[in-house]
């Protein structure tokens, strides 16, 4: 299986995230998948946005978009539901 | 053309928008859009998750997931772009 390039969204500026992605195709990644959870999810789509409309333009288009949930443990021994997303952006050129 | 069944999120409690997707859902829709701009497309994913995992399980499911960005006015007479989703439910049976 082709190697898997990620960039998971923390709580870092923007930018950072949008170099990250910007770098593994530079580096001649073909796909590159956004990952984030909760909160961050905003912060992903603007990330796949800047990546797409403004630096890569014309050269990486989003390709698939997966929502889903996960089960996180909280403090207290209980479980907690996050949702997530996976933004694949995909190199046309 | 098909009238569009629409939920616009905004800052409100999660549970509202779920309740007004699946009113519009019960009131025969057979797609409901979810659509959402800047933080609020976080509480976007979290509305759709909880549909179709919590709710309409088996019943409905994402048929088809955009994003954007949209250029809007500022108070000083400028423009800043914010991200956009708009989230597909469709009605599976």
């Amino acid at each position: 299986m082709a190697e898997e390039h990620v960039v998971y969204i923390g709580k870092k500026p923007v930018m950072n995230y949008v170099l990250a992605v910007i770098t593994q195709f530079n580096e001649g990644a073909k796909e590159v998948v956004i990952k984030a959870r909760g909160r961050a999810i905003s912060r992903a789509v603007d990330v796949a946005e800047i990546v797409r409309n403004r630096f890569l333009k014309d050269t990486v288009d989003v390709k698939e978009i997966k929502i889903g949930t996960e089960e996180l443990p909280t403090a207290d021994g209980r479980t907690t539901n996050t949702s997530t997303i996976e933004i694949v952006l995909e190199r046309k050129i």
